[in-house]
């Protein structure tokens, strides 16, 4: 009860900093041109839905290296950072992937593509869509730099958490090139080059970016000792994992009306997950075949979704995936507890490592 | 001829410290994964040319606000910080202006892109490029950012020079917007909007960008007084307009062989520039319906370049941009005579201004 109410309070917190800065740099924008705040306004919209999953894992790591609440704040402004960093991530993704939807609603692109061509406006309506989401992206990742350095820490404790941020920047960055590169390269690649560059892209894309780091950034706001840092890099490396895991199988398996994506969107860009790797691994001839000339296929058919189903299913790729996620929960509640951490935090790490492994959307 | 070899060793100086950045950027990438070196490579190699302005504003900035000798290097470092913003810009602009060549050379996406062909790689080779140079200008934004907060001044010298940045890179990307935004409305809009929108593009894109706020940057570094800070908001505001139409110009009469740019591209993409804005205010009939009909055109001829050229000479609008590079000379000496310089700075300041205007490529 303690813990739903404080995970309450920390969403709200997270939404009222991405108020208050957005406030501000609408107001910057304003006074710029009067052009301008069309762009902080599909910000704000943008930035008013998720999962809030990297805050919470930069507060609770925080928690339970014993943070000292005066800087509760401090800490919510950083984590809310992650979200700034998160939302220009998906500006650029989506523009590199050309989706049309995003959670449910037309991405940022799509979105300003359409105002272009309904105002009539010359050139390209694709090209303006997209450089509008690359621009906003680029404000985004400065505003999220912005944030973290006047997170209201002390400094040393802001320079500590930048060095961890600088790091996850750079490699969640090198995970999305690894990403495109192997789907570019991927799809006569032997099944064992497939899986190790899978998992490459999983550590570095999402693993690390979306849980470790997070938990490092609080660790370093809290000055944790070693050890504690050595724990959550374990159980954040292994929530991770098992988190983008879980991502892949609903990538392939969601149901669109929960997730918010197409069915089977993954299939169609061919993405080079785990389970494509799994299939062309043990799948029979027939399944292998399916997965080399169906995956990346722009305009698979629904029967055809379906048939790559099956492939994924039968040849016990699937199956393999739900066990590798089974096996990287122990080890991430191993790893937190042997941690020194109180019983609450404890608590609350695994409640949010719960949240992200076994979800629906 | 002191500052003729102190010039130099700043260029020197920003070279080393991009070539030390770039060796620890190379290392951390390798250690990810050997598919991603090649991208450290080419932004070393897109950061070895240019004119370096930035980081000689930025320079000279601090020297004449009596920086210490203690910190040169620091305040060097910071410069280099521009530089890697800077390319950043220009990856990214590239993208979104589709641009083929940079300084003579192929541009990031299209070698990218070409890598991608010739490696017979699944997908689109043109979406594979553009979304690799997104990616690096991603990287490249955040290792500015990085650069710039680890510079070696002192920690509060750093946040002021912070503040600064986080401004200019905010205003920077606003000018970017606001620049596809008129290409996209303006062709059909009147001359006084088109001018008073490229105007706005020109302050925020460039004039404030390029050398204002290398300026201030500088300024902030050593601290300086009022008065100073007021004199290097007239001149570099001033100089950064000159240095903008000069671009202007050149972007229409330059000779490709030194500017690097294909002859009349800024015509053939649309650029709502002052000379546009000027030709359709002040041109005969005939003029101002060749402009309306011909500018943005993607596939220009050479003919055609030539009617446009010779609207923007004949309706007197290439005069009036050259009129307004003068006034603004003008206004930029007069602004630096009256700060209160050594005058070996502000025979610097002077001479940086003069290399900005008075350029070919």
């Amino acid at each position: 009860m303690a813990l739903r109410s404080r995970t309450d309070a920390l969403y709200a917190g997270v939404q009222s900093v991405i108020d208050e800065e957005m406030r501000r740099h609408h107001d910057h924008l304003a006074a710029v041109s009067s052009d301008l705040p069309v762009l902080a306004d599909e910000l704000h919209r943008l930035l008013s839905s998720g999962k809030r999953l990297r805050p919470a894992f930069c507060y609770w790591g925080w928690r339970a290296a014993g943070g000292e609440e005066a800087y509760d704040d401090a800490v919510v402004r950083a984590g809310t950072a992650l979200e700034f960093l998160h939302a220009a991530a998906l500006l650029h993704d989506d523009v590199m992937d050309r989706s049309d939807s995003r959670r449910g609603q037309q991405t940022t692109h799509r979105a300003f593509a359409a105002t272009h061509a309904q105002s009539g406006w010359a050139g390209s309506a694709d090209l303006f869509g997209e450089s509008a989401a690359i621009i906003l992206g680029d404000l985004c990742l400065g505003w999220a730099d912005e944030l973290l350095a006047r997170c209201g820490a002390p400094p040393e404790a802001t320079s500590r958490a930048q060095r961890v941020y600088q790091q996850m920047r750079t490699e969640v960055m090198c995970g999305q090139y690894l990403d495109i590169h192997a789907q570019a390269v991927g799809r006569d690649a032997p099944a064992e080059t497939i899986l190790r560059s899978a998992h490459t892209v999983l550590v570095y894309k999402s693993a690390k970016y979306s849980v470790q780091a997070p938990l490092l950034l609080g660790a370093a706001l809290a000055d944790a000792p070693s050890p504690l840092v050595e724990a959550y890099t374990r159980f954040g490396l292994a929530t991770g994992e098992a988190f983008q895991l879980r991502d892949d199988v609903l990538g392939v398996f969601g149901d669109p009306s929960v997730t918010g994506k197409p069915a089977g969107d993954d299939l169609r860009e061919g993405k080079q997950t785990m389970l494509v790797g799994y299939t062309l691994a043990d799948g029979t001839t027939a399944q292998r075949e399916d997965m080399r000339r169906l995956i990346g296929k722009p305009d698979l058919s629904g029967g055809e979704v379906d048939t790559l189903r099956a492939a994924i299913t039968d040849s016990g790729a699937l199956d393999r995936v739900e066990s590798r996620i089974a096996a990287l929960r122990v080890e991430a509640r191993s790893a937190v507890d042997q941690a020194e951490v109180a019983p609450a935090a404890r608590e609350a790490l695994l409640s949010l490592a719960d949240q992200a492994i076994n979800r629906s959307s």
